[in-house]
């Protein structure tokens, strides 16, 4: 099943870049491996801001709420969820 | 270069059935042709609403303007336009 | 899998009463069929306005919004849907 | 009387994670406790967010404030109360 | 109980001004009638705006959604509950 | 003359608890005085949030905002002024 | 007292224009009897916009609603009213 | 002096082509004009939606309310104007 | 030329108390002259919040700018500006 | 191809002066080569905010999203981009 996820990013100012640069490391890798699994199907920056869109292909609300909790960068991050259905125009 | 754009239908009530129907149907045949020429690339109902999240690969925004604003339901739609850069974690 | 689904209803105020009472009627049929599936799974009504708040227990996103689009009030509602997932503290 | 309520938790990123699982561990304790009275009927996580949406059963809106002041969590929540009626459609 | 109810009314600009003044007449008399039987405790008058803040006083949100819902207005308004608890420095 | 006032109370997480149940036991002392003026005509708490609503019954705008910026909570609070005139309905 | 008042103003697109040119000439010359009176200290355009910032000096609420729901285009307008004290740093 | 001026326009679906072409028509011959003029310095076209971002170099609030309030279109628009300052790391 | 400005003021609650007094000493002072020089017109306070109205005659945005950026609490204020226009119904 | 940006900057109270200024150096300088190298066409500020409105032209989402979040200030920044299309009545 597909979830278009928005995900903006706000890390405070005041933790130490080493901390910052480990977050990021740990979070490229755990989206890369999702994206080789092919649950997480596609990661867009949104130009000009800290943020992406994201479309993942899961099995259920509980396999993708305990990918996105399981995020480095959660604690840090505004997350909103919209459930997309086949569109009756859509030739895919 | 790639576009997200979340298109919300408002067709008047009092619009007759006849005349919503064939507007419905240019729009499936305009969105299809699209999407077979790979500019419209992907296309998904938002769950419950008479909405859609799409994906758009086209050259250029008056490009993505002409594509858009040529959709026959584009009088009945309010549309926002969200420019997609390439994520430093996406494999893609 | 769960669904919170906010309904609210907005029909045109110059709508002849009978096909407004019509509609009504067909909808609380299809309701109460939803119901008796066990997709509806609860209905409230919010206090003081013509919406409602529901929890639908469906297999897929696609079914949902099968259910939804085929609301006789669907034309004339503004509907969200938030997935849930299961919360670690619950004891369901 | 059944209540809606929506509560979205924020914990202070400089929090030391002992006093946040202290106060974590304590508000699960607490909310098992008000499930198994009856009170706090429903209890689910918004996808992806730090949130849940909750269904309580209580006698009086006193009741439900005391109950919801009473969350170790509550210094750190955006809660949101809505009154939920008997819906003339539902079969419950 | 007391809860606290915003209404905005927003009656069509082509109703004739008759039917207008009928359910406005009507509507004085339910509200009056239920300010008697001390229900709808307080009614003011938003300054500037076709709208009220109210106190009612009942025993249930279903009684106070069938006392709303009852309203000659309440097609044409735009409602807001708030529930109200005793508040610890109340001296009342 | 009447208003309406919510206030909604955001203590830093970090104020020491001594200072904190300080300023609270001036609000309270505070505001039961006003109660007693009759100023402060009616305080209710809304219900799961650290906020009230209020009804002031003073002579001025000068006077009001004197009382507000009084609050020792003031610092804190957002708050938010609405006059109340005569509904046209009140029995009062 | 002064009162800041925001008027946004919404005729409908159907009325006939002798209709509205009548409503503005009652309008107009209402406005400027209240302001002969001192009542409606300042009248602004907002550039752009069919809308107004006025502010009003009058002895009370009441006497502020009255005016204002005696518009001859209250009917169709969205106002906002902000009361007004003293600052402290004002020389007048 | 520079202005932005967003417009976004809203005709009426039940506006007849010939009446909504003519204002168009004479919306286009307006806006050319004042381009000639200087007045109208940038006009672009919002991507996907019927509005357009402006920057205007005019005299005074007058006279950009006198040209915007002129627009044949005005009637249908929404519209919101920022006055624009000199930036200290413009090199314009 | 006349803007209206709405100032919101935020002060962080960190900041000594000798600090803050200094800065809205110098705001009050720096405002004073300006409304002797005719620039800051008028100055009111928003009821029940750290905030205010006010009306500047300046001649030129970035004259406004310029003063509202000296303002002493200008780090600390959300300011929104909205220019006025002479209104046709005013007498001034 | 051109961008509307509007950048809103908001830097922490508690940053040394010596770090803000230094920011706010490498910043202008950042932006003056961009702005002489064409890409940053233009660049206003919002009268009273510390924001600006820019117009940017360069080839394509992944160079305009380079270069903002290349900005010195791009981590105290809040950024929202609008893509913008050739409008049919513009004479440019």
């Amino acid at each position: 099943m597909l979830y278009l996820v928005r995900m903006d990013v706000n890390l405070p100012h005041d933790m130490p870049a080493a901390q910052a640069d480990d977050i990021k490391a740990r979070e490229k890798a755990y989206a890369q491996q999702l994206q080789h699994e092919g649950k997480w199907q596609q990661l867009y920056r949104v130009v000009g801001e800290y943020a992406n869109y994201s479309i993942f292909d899961v099995g259920s609300h509980d396999e993708l709420h305990t990918l996105l909790s399981g995020l480095p960068l959660f604690p840090y991050m505004k997350i909103h969820v919209t459930p997309l259905a086949k569109h009756p125009s859509s030739i895919r």
